[in-house]
């Protein structure tokens, strides 16, 4: 059975366990990178819009599906970070992660964004991530050697929005 | 008279203050790039070492004529970044900002640290900056076209350490 994706903005004390196990359940992420997911939501929660976090969680009417977190990056312009793009494993291959894209997107240019940065691995791992990424436009425009680990490289995406 | 200069970690409340006055003073950040480095400072002063943010101060005796703020990258095994490094105008040219860089990279390698990043804009206004990082080793990694503004790229340099 398929049922119908709403989105919304609006960031719910649930939504920090419900973002944990769609992280985790990914198998992209390890354990720290899975409590800095959450720690994203309890900001937000905690410290409002001033948190500079922003989210689109994307709902089947009975659990959260997937979810993106964005904000602007401190003393630019008008550039923005995508901090996390996530879709629980069983959703996925269904357009959904283009979907959270589009709509985060557009909130990104509403709110006067031009440039969004995403950032991912360069190994093996990643390499569907980077065609994601490519395959919406998205261009990578720098490779950090090393960032993560030894042979564990760091790639900085580029999409020009709005 | 030139004063003997002292260095130490430990971070006092009238740091903040004095950060404030230095980053201003040297004309190279916005008003909003000043507080985010006072923010670094109260940060750690409320939450200690669990705020990521490690500094050198650099006084004279009398007052801090200079710091670096550094810390560890979350999510990486050992890169490390130095978000900051400033010292008062009317002590340039004098070494300290070197006496800083070495300081602040024998504290990152003793931690375990062996990537450091430090970012600066790509404007003509920074080409001192650019120039000083190159001859303290650092190597320009990256460049990120129009980031901090339309123009204003923001360059990425690394160095290894330890």
């Amino acid at each position: 059975m398929t049922r119908e994706i709403t989105f919304r903005e609006e960031v719910r004390p649930a939504d920090a366990e419900a973002v944990r196990e769609i992280v985790a359940a990914t198998g992209f992420f390890h354990p720290p990178e899975v409590d800095v997911a959450v720690e994203l939501v309890t900001e937000r929660l905690g410290r409002g819009e001033a948190s500079g976090y922003h989210f689109v969680f994307a709902d089947d009417g009975e659990r959260l599906v997937g979810y993106t977190a964005y904000g602007p990056i401190a003393c630019t312009a008008h550039s923005f970070d995508l901090y996390w793009i996530a879709v629980h494993p069983d959703q996925q291959g269904r357009g959904l992660g283009r979907r959270l894209m589009v709509e985060t997107e557009r909130l990104i240019a509403r709110a006067g964004g031009a440039r969004v940065y995403v950032e991912t691995s360069g190994r093996d791992l990643y390499a569907p991530t980077r065609s994601f990424y490519e395959h919406h436009g998205y261009r990578a425009e720098a490779v950090l050697e090393d960032f993560y680990d030894r042979g564990d490289a760091k790639v900085v995406f580029v999409k020009v929005v709005g």
